[in-house]
């Protein structure tokens, strides 16, 4: 099962918004599906999103050439410009772009064929980069995942949302690997309940123990002592370490320090933004109160009420244990951020 | 509107499970619909549930009366045995049973027809009292509410849920008669979502400006200063001030905590059950995973995932920062607690 693929010249990916119901794939050539997709999180979580990006830009490049537009590298700028509002917070996105916008910003003597090609192969570089990331994120971070502990995890951060094993989910695979026994605690993660369609779904394909709980248990299941460690994905991470990630991360950041439990976010090196000082400086998506008021085709609060749907929250960097990356675990105190920050 | 009523003879209440796409009254003169309108939580809220067990009782004793049992005394206390069994968290539901119970053991020797009638007044002073208690705690807990407040609350305390203006809702409903400017911030509160449905519902009918959020934008919302204070009902409170109330409250007084914002409980003085210490000895309910999984009509996790669903949570007292009775408002530190046990 791959969440996206390069199919040559097309690309095809898993419609997430039918999981767990049907295992649908799309195909397109159209990089407008592609952002389609990606607003309404047909694809979703911030690897897989820059992934999405970097092929979108590919087939704006192809259709571009291929159309005959006057100036396929201005045309093909333009429409690297669009896929870049699709979402505004995950990092990954306008890291992916960039690389994208540099191919023809490097190349510009060269035939859009050739600029073309060097996209491809340049898109398909950071699909095989992230999948060796995730790996890489499974080795460092399996380090602190002990046989018999109960991990609790927000959102969905798995294989779904990667080339690969996926990021805090792709660490308990890896530690699920090394015959660690573990048990899953799923936050279901309203509004969109990425954890009860696909976590759920992910770890019973995978054979690993799950429990899926409402968020507003998870204080309680942290308390019962049935919790060991947190496991997060993230967004965008400030250069402090402040980690913008899925809306109720926070929360159970609170609560995981109240507890003493370890709350450990995993996501790839690029996931950090040093142009950012602090986490107010991120920009927090808010997406449409129908996401919250509409479940199955049906209400679930009267007609016209106001509701606040912000898609991201930002956890303080004093909340955090650890940062997993593909660079290797790093730990409070700040120094240690220092020099993760100054490489 | 009245959430339950006495019809000489009959109980008519609303299905809350209807609210808000229906407002549907149910008409029965038998005690076993009361009690599986308790159990699916077509009445609900740990007031309300006192005052429906209170007329289940009356019920069985008409029933045992007009069907010629063999000991219609016996018959009813068989009955107030079987109301008792309907949920186990709410200190309102014993309470109101106790003394339905006394009724009949104090007037072992009146007809059963008389004791029928004290029994009818007895739910009626139960109902009257909770009406009353709604603008006592109203009264007390307006003190605590200034002018411009936003407020955040938990599940649904309003009318829905008592025979008056409500419990945590109903002190909002009183500062607000007092023209003070408020703001309802409303968790939607799953699994079952009173917050979403019932909460704002009622606050729309009364005039008070209300938004609706997802349980998980609780700390974000609170962080960003629109809250000032968080105002939750109880449904059994220990000796030392820990209180039981709907899963997700625990998360909320933590990110309460966190941010200094005061965080007031409001319940009727009968709420506290001094025969338990500490909330450890709080009986919690723990509910069908069904009501996780299952939204109108459709399934939001794989068919088979196991789910873990308590239907309440324990807020140690030392997050309590008052609470609110129909006796005054009682705040940390712990003598005053004491105080109020020692009465």
């Amino acid at each position: 099962m791959k969440a996206i693929e390069w199919m040559e010249g097309s690309v095809r990916f898993i419609d997430q918004t039918e999981l767990p119901g049907k295992l649908e794939y799309i195909v397109t050539t159209d990089y407008r599906v592609l952002i389609e997709a990606i607003k309404m999180l047909r694809v979703r979580g911030a690897p897989l999103i820059g992934i999405t990006a970097a092929y979108a830009a590919v087939l704006a490049a192809k259709e571009g050439m291929e159309t005959g537009v006057k100036d396929p590298l201005v045309w093909t700028a333009k429409a690297i410009k669009e896929i870049g509002e699709s979402r505004p917070t995950a990092r990954n996105l306008f890291f992916a772009l960039e690389r994208m916008k540099k191919v023809i910003d490097d190349n510009g003597s060269e035939t859009i064929g050739k600029i073309y090609e060097l996209m491809v192969s340049a898109a398909m570089d950071i699909e095989k980069e992230d999948e060796k990331m995730c790996l890489m994120m499974g080795e460092y971070g399996s380090e602190l995942i002990k046989d018999g502990f109960g991990i609790i995890t927000h959102c969905n951060t798995g294989m779904l949302v990667t080339a690969g094993q996926g990021t805090a989910l792709g660490v308990v695979y890896h530690a699920s690997r090394q015959n660690k026994k573990l048990h899953v605690y799923a936050d279901e993660t309203r509004p969109l309940l990425q954890g009860a369609r696909l976590t759920t779904w992910e770890c019973r394909n995978y054979g690993i123990p799950v429990t899926l709980i409402c968020d507003n248990a998870a204080a309680t299941v942290v308390r019962q002592g049935k919790v060991n460690c947190a496991i997060v994905g993230a967004d965008r991470i400030a250069a402090n370490g402040d980690t913008a990630n899925k809306i109720g991360t926070y929360n159970l950041a609170l609560i995981c320090k109240a507890h003493n439990v370890p709350f450990y976010v995993a996501a790839p090196y690029s996931t950090f933004d040093f142009s950012l000082k602090t986490g107010n400086e991120i920009p927090i998506e808010e997406r449409k109160p129908d996401e919250i008021v509409k479940i199955n085709m049906g209400r679930i609060a009267p007609e016209g009420i106001d509701a606040y749907n912000p898609a991201f929250d930002v956890t303080p960097a004093e909340l955090i244990s650890a940062i997993i990356t593909e660079e290797g675990v790093f730990k409070q105190p700040y120094g240690e951020w220092k020099k993760l920050n100054s490489k």
